[in-house]
């Protein structure tokens, strides 16, 4: 059921991108081990999924490099510790966010780099500077995509300026991230309706990013492949900053292209994902739920989480009362 | 946004229904002590909820009264030892199972009684019989259901006939009831809109009862609410059988009625369902995906659950085995 009616065919426009180690590095600040990051390369490839995210294109400046593990940085030579010449179909992503990469020092050619596609992450204030972004990397060979988070919390007619910015980019994908996990499905599906309209007419496809926080990360995915979106971000067990993501063992159990395999995925799942979740904390409760509901940022609820509070209705309050 | 373009009205039609006690009483044989369901009761009253489901008319020839808690029969007595006279603008629901109750014996009139709505549970093959316990249930005063159970293995054939069936009968409401946890958005509104063309001709609501097996079952009951359903299913944080229900909280946080109220549910499960779920389990997990994207009963996925078992790649090839 990728497109109405079609319940056993596929699109082969549809392309899955793990998160895992990019989005589940908020939770670990990016320590995760070689063996897990080789795992997940491994079984990413074996399960036919199209783009693995190694992690941010941070700048060195900003942050202190012994702060956090190497998945920060992503430096060239530790993605090809991973994954060599990666002759293989699985594709590779980093994200770089706008106003925290020195993209013109650490973005070199594509054809001395192994990694393929370029994710700039932006607010919607920033997108001049993202734009500038996009296209320079575009014009260093990569893929790009052009991620407006916390789409929720922006006005439609900052929507419109934004995607008739984007039209004129080099951007090959725009993104709807919902990073507060405020938006329902009818939401989302409104949304990348728009996006498509100006996705058709500039020839830009539709990526769609969402959060758990009211448990409806995998249902906005599927929701927005239905309209037309081709980009569905995913994560193992849904690890991510707070709620989490879409699951991406249900993303695959949905689609119905055959080049996809559960099997790699289910064994990564009990082999690296279940221990990794015994020492780390995410995914979504009734904490995120309320912040996602009033479309506000999580940060409170992580803090909520990370002091072991339950009271919930005294949280509640609290949240409604931030004006 | 309960019906489309209305993200700030709403629909005074909708009512939410609380099944804790009796999907949740699939977990401990219905072994609630008299304290949470007095104190759900309240919640319930205090949240402003329609309906509170006490738990199952079960026949004491067929079940063993000392093998269950007393909400699997719930007697008379035992309701008015929560409710009293139950003055509130909460109505009491029961659950009759077709051929797993002795309704002319165990149900007599409304007028001796402080249940409001009496809830028919039947497979597709079994509608002529549901039809005769509804319209006697109608005929003694009682509002009724008639819930369809595990619709996502019944042929388009077979629904229609059953709602040309249920469309001749007392019954004041029809279920789409994804037992299975099997269902996709889209396939939940298709069914809704089929069942709401048959309910506007001959007077009946539509209602929805969603299992989380996918984790969809709150994206499925704002998805049917938003075509029309009218009677919305739910449990405190998702309590029910196997990957368990739409969660309560989350469907009132979506609702706007200013009716409801989100203190007491907080409350509740800060004191009530906490403790619970540390006796108890339930809720989605990767097993749960399997079966209900195989669309398949989820009973192995609770044994699975029950023997503690996470080797998900062998229990999928199992599950793929079933022929």
């Amino acid at each position: 059921m990728e497109k109405k009616g079609e319940l056993v065919s596929y699109r082969p426009d549809i392309k899955v991108v793990d998160c895992t180690i990019r989005d589940g590095g908020l939770i670990n600040d990016f320590y995760f081990t070689d063996e897990f990051v080789k795992n997940l390369y491994e079984a990413d490839v074996a399960a036919g999924v199209d783009y693995i995210e190694f992690g941010y294109k941070a700048s060195k400046e900003i942050f202190d490099v012994n702060s956090f593990g190497k998945w920060k940085f992503c430096n060239e030579e530790d993605i090809r510790a991973i994954v060599g010449e990666n002759n293989t179909d699985t594709k590779i992503s980093v994200m770089a966010d706008v106003g925290r990469c020195d993209f013109r020092k650490d973005i070199g050619p594509k054809s001395e780099s192994v990694i393929d596609m370029i994710r700039v992450a932006t607010y919607i204030n920033t997108i001049p500077a993202a734009v500038e972004m996009v296209n320079y990397c575009s014009d260093m060979g990569y893929e790009t995509t052009l991620n407006i988070m916390a789409i929720s919390t922006a006005t439609m007619e900052d929507i419109n300026i934004a995607l008739s910015l984007i039209a004129e980019s080099k951007a090959d994908t725009v993104y709807v991230s919902d990073s507060y996990g405020a938006l329902y499905p009818e939401q989302i599906r409104g949304l990348v309706d728009k996006y498509l309209k100006v996705g058709e007419t500039f020839g830009k496809k539709v990526g769609i990013h969402a959060h758990d926080n009211q448990r409806l990360a995998y249902a906005n995915t599927i929701e927005a492949c239905s309209v037309g979106a081709s980009l569905l971000d995913a994560t193992m067990m849904g690890m991510g900053r707070g709620a989490g993501n879409c699951r991406l063992e249900l993303l695959l159990g949905f689609l119905r292209n055959p080049k996809y395999n559960l099997n790699p995925v289910y064994s990564f799942l009990e082999k690296d994902m279940l221990p990794l979740s015994k020492e780390h904390v995410w995914g979504p409760d009734v904490q995120y739920a309320i912040t996602g509901q009033q479309n506000q940022h999580p940060r409170t609820a992580i803090a909520f989480t990370n002091e072991g509070r339950t009271d919930y209705k005294t949280f509640y309050q609290q949240i409604l009362d931030r004006d």
